[in-house]
């Protein structure tokens, strides 16, 4: 990969995430789709955070107020949800809350980029999604066949870096490699398992994950960035724990992956992908 | 635990309970929060009921009345699932079906607090929740952090029986150790496993499995409270029963739970948890 | 069971279509309901295809034109869905697209029977559901208590015929043994395994899986009755090779099956299930 290996202190950093998430446990508002919910809510679980599915318009503010980190992730949009979304992202923001943005199907569906763009601009902390995602919104390329990503995250580079900059937000993609991207540089993880591609909910799961990170790197004091990092590392590593399991099929996988959230410590989390660094001037250049 | 241990009679009243639910397979209209639809209709299935996920504000009265058990659970409530429970529980009271209201993050969501204060007045079978969401309904104490409890199960116990007088309702409280408490008396249910509170609706289950068992106490005319103690009992002890597996771990916790619910009889049962059993009199001295 | 056993030709024609379903991994436009969302998404992510569970009105029209085939199954209908739902009929209509009715609850709830009734006017490829609901459609007979079938398979063959002249539409049955009636003669599948009620979603899921089978026969020009068999086939061996594994319990068996949908090869598929086949007219006399 591109870049160098982490630094000791780096490497400290991601590990503080890992213990912050479980010594504070952060409650983490879910405005997700209807398909992954459950899963969601079961992995956030399972790695460490508290899930509150709350996504009523009369109650999304007030509870957006007191989450430790809120997601809003339009995969199944109502209109009522829509409003919720509205209602808890002016929470997070009034209150200081991390929010992340998962701008599912951005890159196929006009409406939903409509939204999405609107909702960059308000402070997102994490903007996570794959690269046509990612693309699509710094309007760069496009395309994505539902939730797929037709583009590779390599390629997606300098969007992210756009976005970036336009919404000061962390960019995370997620792909074979997954790329985050932000003033601290950029950060390239791999691992995890082609299997993850077969369990719906895996890819959502992941912005869930940035949220709790981020909700306990505030609490700490940590730097967001590598706090993105450490949840990008920490589910790639419950996916290449599973992967190493048998059999080697989609449903004993899903049941691995949720094991092996709850399982993994920090330094096993190092030990299962490789991770690299680099500035985002180099990559500039 | 408080209490003497049950007597035979309560014995084979939760062991003629447990094989109503087997001999009936109750059909119970679940209107329940999006997040644990799947689980609790398979929870029910694996435990011997026969789920009916029916909440649409058309269908819901007349379902109700046709039902065996009817569950209210305002967990992920929409405008339409409102009306549709409020149609529900019309159903229900005016067929004389019994019914469960389960009353999620009463105590820390206002809106919904108004909601089940009013239904709790419409004559359920059964209240469940935790013992934050029983003493909000009582108007005693308050607090809890979206669904967690952070009241002792214990010290509600005078709340839970200021509920029961205010509704007649029999009210089950679940923490570590289950409290039923009604007029027949004051029991509680110690088993499970710790690994119950890392996966999302186990809790939401219960209430469903209450209404199950009250529907099929309801046929076969036996004591309603005992088989809403039967009903916690059977929870538990697949609880305990999975906490015995390996890997120890959420995701393969999850299915040993299902496998549990679906395998243990009632002689089972009573081994797996212990249960005490008091005169509600005895502790309001 | 009646009928012959599949003529080389018919065998190779299933052998076919699974290997359509594999090289061509249809996108399948799920309009479905909120129970089952997450297991029909993960069993068609195992079995082959690719799920996209876009049901919102001001999207689905749009989606269904760029899909490879639609899935309509009003299991917990909400307003906005039910207006989604028309948008993709009418999406998949003008645009040729294969699509499926499930018409769930037809036998028992009224509202919905009418819903059907018109929209089966529209070309759906294949009508799929249990014996109550198919005859409900017919007019022929009726009742159903919740998803169960209350009637038998086999005495709803005339009611299928009915229908399939009625509407055009591969129609098919599932039971203990499926029957898939069309002009193009009656194939009964037997396999599976009594757990599969145990599981919810299972049958919902067949219908996500005739979409996906109609979906890659279009596109690889096979005769779309013989797809809709090897849908059966796929999804009744999958459970019989789930049903011979242990603990045969329904948390285990839900993760076998889906293990198994994504194992299997077209000839274990024909091992695994017995196929025989009848001429429509035969059936008539």
């Amino acid at each position: 990969m591109t870049g160098n290996p982490l630094s000791a202190a780096q490497k400290a950093a991601v590990l503080a995430s890992v213990e912050a998430l479980r010594e504070h446990n952060p409650l983490v508002q879910c405005l997700t789709n209807k398909v992954v919910a459950a899963f969601t809510a079961n992995a956030l679980l399972a790695a460490g955070a508290a899930p509150a599915m709350i996504d009523t318009p009369s109650e999304s503010f007030d509870f957006a107020t007191v989450a430790d980190a809120v997601l809003v992730n339009a995969g199944t949009p109502s209109e009522e949800q829509f409003e919720g979304m509205r209602h808890a992202i002016a929470g997070a923001t009034t209150a200081g809350v991390p929010w992340v943005l998962d701008p599912v199907a951005a890159g196929s569906l006009k409406r939903r980029k409509k939204f999405y763009r609107q909702k960059m601009q308000l402070d997102p902390t994490v903007i996570r999604g794959n690269a046509s995602e990612i693309a699509a919104l710094a309007k760069e390329g496009g395309g994505g066949r539902g939730t797929d990503a037709t583009q590779s995250v390599e390629v997606s580079v300098p969007a992210a870096l756009k976005l970036n900059k336009k919404t000061g937000a962390i960019i995370a993609m997620s792909g074979p490699v997954d790329i985050i991207v932000s003033e601290a540089g950029i950060t390239r993880i791999e691992g995890g398992h082609p299997l993850l591609q077969k369990v719906t909910g895996t890819g959502c799961f992941l912005g869930a994950l940035c949220a709790a990170y981020a909700g306990a790197a505030n609490k700490s004091e940590l730097v967001p960035h590598l706090a993105v990092v450490a949840a990008h590392a920490h589910a790639s590593a419950a996916g290449t724990r599973a992967g190493a399991q048998f059999p080697r099929q989609p449903g004993s996988f899903a049941v691995a992956f949720l094991d092996a959230l709850y399982e993994l410590d920090g330094p096993d989390i190092l030990e299962l992908v490789e991770i690299s660094h680099e500035d985002s001037t180099a990559s500039e250049e």
